[in-house]
């Protein structure tokens, strides 16, 4: 599998910084704005890039066999509920990509449970991954599986067009998969990662940073093989994820970051393919705790805090608008030469009315 | 001048959140779109207005006698080369709001030099303030005329049928008069509140503060007649923005405030009507000191922090987008009730295809 990323056009994202500077405001007025305007035009190599209408959330969802240890209320059927819930457009993700019109599509690339939903794309590797705080969650085979659907998401949306990509998943028991990888890449423990997830009860928050711990033990990943990390530790929604991202950067598309799981597919991303930061836009703050340390080591801050803990992609729509309204300013706010021209008359005109 | 807001529909938008409770996502998992959406409501009078292409930004230009005190290193011209830009739609502003198709208005309510743009509504006092570090910015008087424009301006919104309302300015010297006014509300010294505005000098900067501090001195305004304040050491931008939001709020719209300066007119009519807090809506913090002081002072959290500084109302069709989405989200996501209906065929197949 092809995994190297090529850097962004460095040159087109000076230009754009360039031009925000004779653009009629204070440089850096815009603050944000301006730093992705330029990212934009770097990653998609234009000054102004056509992002309008050509943007999807991508959800892979499967199951995880570490629910066996407790760490979550609510069953493995709920998975294939809710992915059919998304795929016939009632979904918070299903609402919010109508709402920017972007294309959603929901991938079943593990799930426990079967969906009579027509909509759902079926690439399911297996019904679920095995218990991480037994051994490893997949066969480094399957991992390499469900990366490779990924890429065929991110191929399939960029053969349509579609320039800012965002990621999603849905699978019961995915916050204790992600805790456990950022657990294992950044080397803390589990407590400082973990949180409530969708909401866990006290005693089941002690049994997932159990379940954590004993699977960052058991599995015994070597830190330095971002793989070996993924297929003991992670779902297939994660690896899904993390070829998705891979494949968009590799095909110059903007890479949109939900929340905690998706960050933590993204850190894994990049340690396959560190280039992929640049292509990499982070759409929100997790409440998860491991969310800010997984930000920081990557040098990232994310655009949006809304105390937002829902998943499914939902950071990507929002994101989506701001994106859009950045590369707009670029390419149509006036400079200042442009002003002067056009307001020959009105400097006559000063001349003529002074200040009382 | 009729002044009275009615509260919001608290109700309304406990049933809001009530029916948040009700949709398929853990409670509170959309964070603040959930607390957005409950607020419209309330606003509103309605679980699901009609919010969808009713938006429109109003800006406020005048200008500012303080200017004689060095506070700004650019001149009083460009007030009325920038709000001619705006009406041509090439300003920040402009852009942004032609990306979420909301309207925009652009008022002359005291530049202090001639435009030629025909789309600039002339609403004139006069000519720019008189210099507030020597004496009252406008009389009494002239100060209700400006809020009077603003009250005009939010009626001719609401009579098209408008929901979404932001108000923006254009002055010179602005964030002069309003640090002015947030240091006599808040009680606090001129350093901290006042900041580099849109690009001041070291220098510039020592004047700024000087001239806030005079200005405080000299107009000895009493901090609990808020029009005393406003017509001391407002501009007339300023007070128009404080007439806008209330007869906004009378017209139970959504008030959306961009950044310092916005805040400090909305501090100035809460204090004014204290009811109009509820239909407030902070779009995003801005890098001015101030400006943090006045949000807490009301309990308001903006939703955005881009590091924008640009004023002319660019916070608020960011934030129009996120409300948007709020209102959407909360009329189209699926309750757990429907899930449970449509899926009976579900429930039936995982009975069949049970986990391997």
């Amino acid at each position: 599998m092809d995994l190297k990323i090529n850097p962004i056009d460095h040159d087109l994202m000076y230009d754009a910084l360039e031009r925000h500077r004779e653009l009629a405001k204070p440089f850096g007025a815009l603050g944000m704005l301006e730093q992705l305007s330029a990212q934009v035009a770097g990653i998609c190599g234009s000054l102004y890039p056509r992002v309008e209408g050509g943007k999807a959330v991508v959800v892979f969802a499967a199951d995880n066999g570490v629910v066996d240890e407790g760490v979550t209320p609510i069953g493995q059927q709920i998975t294939s509920l809710q992915a059919c819930n998304m795929a016939e457009g009632r979904a918070g993700i299903s609402i919010l990509c109508q709402h920017v019109d972007a294309k959603l599509f929901v991938v079943d690339v593990g799930m426990a449970y079967d969906s009579l939903a027509m909509r759902i794309l079926n690439r399911r590797i297996r019904k679920g991954t095995d218990n991480i705080a037994l051994g490893p969650a997949m066969s480094r085979e399957e991992c390499y599986q469900a990366m490779e659907v990924g890429r065929e998401m991110a191929d399939t949306c960029a053969a349509q067009g579609m320039v800012l990509l965002g990621g999603g998943e849905m699978g019961v028991g995915n916050t204790t998969t992600s805790s456990a990888i950022l657990t294992a890449l950044l080397g803390v423990s589990a407590k400082e990662i973990a949180g409530y997830g969708a909401g866990v009860s006290e005693d089941g928050y002690r049994k997932k940073v159990l379940a954590i711990e004993r699977a960052v033990e058991t599995n015994r990943c070597n830190p330095d093989d971002p793989i070996d990390v993924l297929h003991k530790l992670g779902g297939f929604d994660i690896a899904a994820l993390v070829g998705y991202y891979i494949r968009a950067a590799q095909l110059r598309c903007v890479v949109v970051i939900d929340g905690f799981i998706a960050i933590a597919a993204a850190m894994l991303a990049c340690r396959i393919a560190p280039a992929l930061k640049e292509y990499l836009v982070l759409s929100h703050r997790s409440v998860e705790p491991g969310y800010d340390l997984a930000a920081k080591e990557m040098g990232l801050s994310p655009l949006l805090d809304m105390h937002m803990r829902l998943g499914e992609g939902t950071g990507c729509p929002l994101v989506f608008q701001l994106i859009e309204a950045a590369v707009r300013v670029l390419r149509d706010m006036a400079t200042f030469e442009e002003i002067s021209i056009d307001s020959a008359q009105l400097i006559d005109s000063w001349q003529k009315f002074r200040r009382q």
